[in-house]
């Protein structure tokens, strides 16, 4: 028989896209669906960013430079030293979105066997990553009676074996919305330094942090220039997931040297995006100040409408644009599946990601749900009209 | 010590890049050097499907599917009608550039220490994935003398073991030219039944066929629906290389999902460039005569300019836009270098590609250039005027 790989095997199906067949066919029985499951903003990409795509004047799409357009990425000096990341274009790499970023660095930075320690829950894509590389995700429990805050350093030397070569952070982080303050960031660093590992820095959310506090970027440790890996994308910065625009940045010239073989191995990053991700680098310094504002107000509304109901607990993330709830239920997968199967509100129904998908360990987060607002404040007050009706009709509730 | 991963270690540079500082440097010095190194072509990409990106009417810019816009994929289907090849939407998944469908095709099939039989001279890059995939490459022999057509079926079964998961062959052939006949083909396709082995075929070169008959994709064997894997991209067809947009292509139901797994985990295939390719498919039929009689012509030119030089032998490639020729050279690795380093004609010079890169054998093809016609003839001219002069002056030359 010809069979597949075990890696094949053992690769997670998307948490996020398991319920999609549900929603489907509620959508066929005339039910409208209030997508708060996934982060795909409704916010329009700037519009002079998609005319920089319009206007170019290009008659060959060649490829470009394996390591991305040299233009680009002089940008993107400048971009990152307004965040007060200094670095140059030689020590970035630009991938197709942050998960290439993410890929090329398990694969440059890991062996087969070895360990990456990640707090969790986390972005279910790490656990894909890592189980293409062969590498293996040991978790580290964040609470959500904290807000997700980073769990104590002896959490984290608990776990840390011979085989660990890597800590990886989301900040602000994706599932939680949690921000890591700037001490959180540099315990990690120190953790890291003492043991020798890389610190993977996944933030694709800086510009979102609804502090006073300035994001503090894991590149800004000083002292850890050849251990600091930032992935980074530009999908939720300028609403322009599809572009597929990411990048990998590290002031460690031989990881540098081993990404870019990788990235010579699959040729180049998508070139039309490119025009557009360089464009986007000119967008004016307070362009961000709208999106902002309209997310914070957002989630203002969300968490709200989620402590007002009875069972239910949100902590009020500082950052990107999720927050996971506990619920008064025992099983919110099963849950998340009735409210578009079984329920209906006016006929409508809000569609969740149960936060198990999550979670590496098993078992962990069966009540609580992730919710991503990337909706308007209208549609998420008729979600969570929704949800509040929902929790009160559903029979599994196991607090009455 | 913060060491890289083994797999780091071992990744292959690119062959074709290797020599670039060396040509800069020449480029510096004010000598105009003629590519045909790489596999760039220089034709225009075709203006209407360029002008699908810029007239395009979208406000997000949206993760697609991530198997490709089923809009895309369903129009393929109609592609693939056209070439002999019966598939649904649904046994097609867009790529990132034929480099991610040949990856996903590693990972999905085969474990670490498993092998992938492949003739030689092969693309560099299969070496590239098959090292990050942890997969060993068997290399099988083909010759100059024969054109590089493929080898006999006993060359195969002597390297087939337990570990061998799957049979590779590019056809048309980079970086030999070769087009592997209907007979060939099924040849493979009957190794692959008998030792129960996965057929993976790379067909980026697919329209440039140059013989009388039509090209025989692997995907319209019959009977062997379970076990072939095509590996397609757009890049070379319509000179859209910088898009990024490839195809893996399976019947196989269970290798499908797999594969979708590792889509997943990495979101979506470029977005502007599946307008783009979505529209390369209304492009009308006749819309290859053009390009292809052009690369007609310059293969004749260059194949003709070759074997007129003493010493010289080129076979004639019935296919791609590529050509291995053999050289009174022992060392082109060498040769190439001093091309560019040591040698001008009327001030101007030839960069070729050292056909070591391609053979996984060490010590094979050092007597072999690998030459891509991506330029007009008038260069190619040239860049033959070059050769003829260089390979008179060149100290190492074997044969006076």
């Amino acid at each position: 028989m010809l069979t597949i790989s075990q890696r094949g095997i053992e690769m997670p199906a998307s948490p996020i896209r398991k319920l999609v067949p549900y929603a489907e066919a509620a959508k066929k029985r005339g039910i409208t669906v209030y997508h708060l499951n996934i982060g795909q903003p409704d916010i329009a990409t700037p519009p002079s960013i998609m005319d920089a795509v319009k206007n170019m004047d290009m008659h060959v799409l060649e490829y470009s430079h394996s390591a991305g357009n040299e233009s680009y990425r002089r940008k993107l000096v400048k971009y990152y030293e307004k965040q007060g990341i200094e670095v140059t274009h030689e020590q970035i790499l630009i991938t197709t979105g942050g998960s290439e970023a993410i890929m090329f660095a398990f694969f440059s930075c890991m062996n087969p066997g070895d360990e990456v320690v990640i707090p969790e829950p986390l972005y279910a894509n790490y656990l894909g990553f890592a189980c293409a590389a062969g590498v293996t995700v040991v978790p580290i429990k964040s609470t959500i009676d904290t807000g997700f805050a980073l769990p104590p350093a002896e959490d984290f030397e608990k776990v840390i074996t011979g085989k660990t070569k890597a800590i990886l952070v989301c900040n602000p982080n994706n599932p939680t919305g949690y921000l890591y303050s700037r001490q959180e960031i540099e315990e990690i660093g120190e953790i890291c330094k003492k043991h020798n590992l890389y610190l993977f820095s996944d933030e694709a959310y800086r510009e979102f942090c609804y502090t006073d506090e300035k994001h503090f970027s894991a590149m800004q440790l000083e002292g850890l220039e050849e251990i600091v890996v930032l992935m980074d994308t530009i999908s939720k910065r300028y609403s322009a997931c599809g572009a597929r625009i990411g990048a990998l940045v590290t002031k460690n010239k031989e990881l540098y040297t081993t990404a870019l073989k990788f990235a010579q191995a699959r040729l180049s990053p998508p070139g039309l995006a490119q025009i557009l991700a360089e464009a986007a680098v000119d967008l004016p310094d307070d362009f961000f100040s709208e999106p902002k504002a309209e997310y914070l107000s957002r989630r203002d509304v969300l968490i709200k409408r989620l402590n007002e109901m009875e069972g239910v607990y949100c902590s009020n993330p500082g950052g990107a644009f999720y927050a996971i709830a506990k619920l008064p239920i025992a099983d919110c997968d099963k849950f998340c599946q009735w409210l578009l199967e079984s329920f209906s509100h006016n006929n409508q129904t809000v569609m969740l990601a149960p936060a198990t998908g999550f979670y590496a360990t098993p078992g962990l987060g069966t009540n609580e749900v992730r919710l991503a607002y990337v909706l308007n404040k209208e549609s998420i007050e008729k979600a969570m009209d929704c949800l509040e009706v929902a929790l009160k009709e559903y029979p599994g509730r196991t607090i009455d």
